[in-house]
């Protein structure tokens, strides 16, 4: 049972607070009169609230242009959200490389870099790595460590909310490790870690191939399909983080393992990497009967896993990604074989930001955290039931 | 952009009335002293809130008991919420048998109902059943059809918003069929239309097996098995109300069809009823080698069918139900395999509802129209970003 908690002053004054912060970085660069009226709020509140936030340093005077600056009179001062004031990284950790993107408070990318790591690196390389990444990217542009706010780290495997990975056969070492403490020690602000196709999916949504859709499901294409999925807008993690982790669907059915499947003989793909099976593929192109019976193996499987997330979920759209993505004829077959069996099928599209989906996913991970910070207002004044 | 909308006094009336209503209904009878105790609401707000409740004839003043009236003085007035001010029917539409729960506001059942009908019954019967149960049900417990706040509908199949039936292949006429509209004509209530199996989760979560846990599959297993999910509590439906419409999915494996799956001769199973399939089991079980292959086959798919939608949304708990949950040993191979392959199994139970699973849950439906329009105010006030 709860009640309206009526005038609580601190709370007011966050929520003009976050209110005028919305309207600042809205607008270009109002002035107080466009804010009192952009906001509704009064002229002195809205002055108190602009002198706070300047004070903190997320808002600066902007410099008026000449235009304005010719002509007649003294203008009215303009303000302009400091995006500069803290910056954010978002982080990929994958078998085959690392990546790492930063932005200013307002989620615009300033830089990127990546390494290749090797595919059976333990997890100690792998986070050297990782820290010597993310050590170029502030380099090259310049931002101290001190002024990230947040990182977003997207990882395979099942993580837990605490950034430990549950479970993670993907990568060497992986199950187990506490992967959001081992990073924090790198850093004074918030580490959070998210699986990579759950972050794929936010990224997707953000700004890639689910901007017009809540309801979606991201497919990280590949020997052993992820996924993640967003219903009403919101990431679903499941109850125990391990949503959308098909992969283990097929072998209920008995079916080939991907070594017999994608094999072009009798005797399983050794070793099963992407070069194996980007080997397949291109003989398949060629001609190969056995390579286009494998091909054949390899996409029907893929529609199998997508198609028993879009009957248990009912998305939208399907967003379809990573690596195995960018094969020859993935998107064909899928898009008629939901068509036949689903009650209800989902547009289905390729994901539009490729390699770097993981990456900008866990950067507006670590984004929506520190805007929840700064703006977060909804729900803190409900009547509850 | 939103603010909060200070001080609106209907909404504020509306809230307060919510507030008062709740502790009405949570403590037995009482008096206006213990309710401006409970909810915080000065002694003059709850005298008027109460009044108003009083004339909209949703509380009436308790009779005293024996020991009070005893007592010296004039004792406090006590109140109760009224759950007989208004009713709530659920009703399921099944391939055998269609049937119809009745409560008081307060969700409490007071009679049910139901009529056998034939499988091959068209939409025109089907409904006149539907409405002679209704009719049964409303009679015994001498409630006045006028009294009816709200009507839920459990029935198979995709079921759009606003009652129709989009695909519905367990019932004849019944894809394409307006079964809101048709209903609606019988009551001056809402009638609310839910798929079954999303209602029997519904219903496991009010009163059943899944009471405890706020992220719940339910199965409803039977030749082709459907499912609704609850995640935080929530129905979730789908983009397009078909999440956990499962049964398509072993068509993609290119698997066996139900009939042939289930046969223990060469020739498919005809008619493929549940009296049929229930024949199987009991060979199964006298031994006969070849029917236990069949529910072998039958067991694996089903399991196959669970696996899926417990990969795609990582469910705290499964319960199973519909027909096939009471044949034997469903729910040891269960969670055999579940526990084998999902990364993070669930626990598995039946369901504790049975044939009233779907009844029950359109009922709460139903109920939970009705409050949100008595008692939510939960959103009403919150700053919007």
């Amino acid at each position: 049972m709860g009640r309206l908690t009526g005038g609580d002053p601190s709370l007011l004054r966050r929520i003009n607070s976050a209110v005028v912060l919305h309207a600042l970085r809205g607008a270009g660069a109002p002035t107080l009169t466009d804010l009192t009226r952009i906001t509704g709020l009064s002229r002195p509140t809205v002055e108190g609230v602009v002198e706070g936030l300047f004070e903190a340093g997320l808002v600066v005077e902007a410099v008026p242009d000449e235009s304005e600056a010719r002509r007649q009179g003294r203008p009215a001062r303009r303000f302009r959200f400091r995006a500069e004031a803290g910056h954010l990284l978002g982080v990929e950790i994958g078998p085959h490389r690392v990546s790492a993107l930063i932005s200013g408070l307002d989620g615009r990318i300033i830089g990127a870099g990546s390494r290749v790591v090797s595919e059976t690196a333990g997890a100690d390389d792998r986070l050297d790595q990782v820290r010597a990444v993310i050590a170029d990217v502030l380099r090259r542009t310049g931002v101290a460590r001190s002024s990230l706010r947040a990182v977003g780290v997207g990882s395979p495997g099942i993580v837990e909310a605490d950034g430990t990975v549950r479970l993670g056969t993907a990568l060497p070492d992986w199950t187990g490790l506490p992967l959001g403490e081992r990073l924090r020690r790198s850093f004074r602000c918030p580490v959070l870690v998210e699986n990579d196709a759950n972050a794929a999916a936010v990224a997707e949504h953000w700004k890639g191939a689910a901007t017009e859709s809540d309801d979606v499901v991201f497919v990280l294409a590949g020997l052993s399909p992820g996924a993640g999925s967003l219903i009403g807008g919101r990431l679903h993690r499941g109850f125990g983080g391990a949503a959308g982790e098909i992969g283990a669907l097929h072998l209920l059915g008995r079916e080939l393992t991907p070594e017999h499947l994608l094999s072009t003989t009798d005797t399983p793909l050794d070793p099963l990497d992407e070069q194996a099976v980007a080997v397949v593929f291109a003989k398949a192109k060629e001609g190969d009967a056995g390579a286009q019976a494998a091909v054949e193996r390899f996409l029907q499987r893929l529609v199998h896993d997508v198609a028993a997330l879009v009957l248990a979920l009912d998305p939208e759209l399907v967003v379809v990604g990573g690596w195995a993505a960018g094969l020859d004829g993935v998107l064909g077959p899928l898009r008629k074989e939901l068509a036949r069996y689903c009650l209800r099928p989902p547009r289905v599209t390729l994901s539009l930001l490729g390699e770097a989906a993981v990456a900008t996913g866990a950067l507006r991970l670590a984004l929506d955290h520190v805007e929840e910070e700064l703006f977060a207002v909804e729900g803190a004044v409900t009547a509850r039931r």
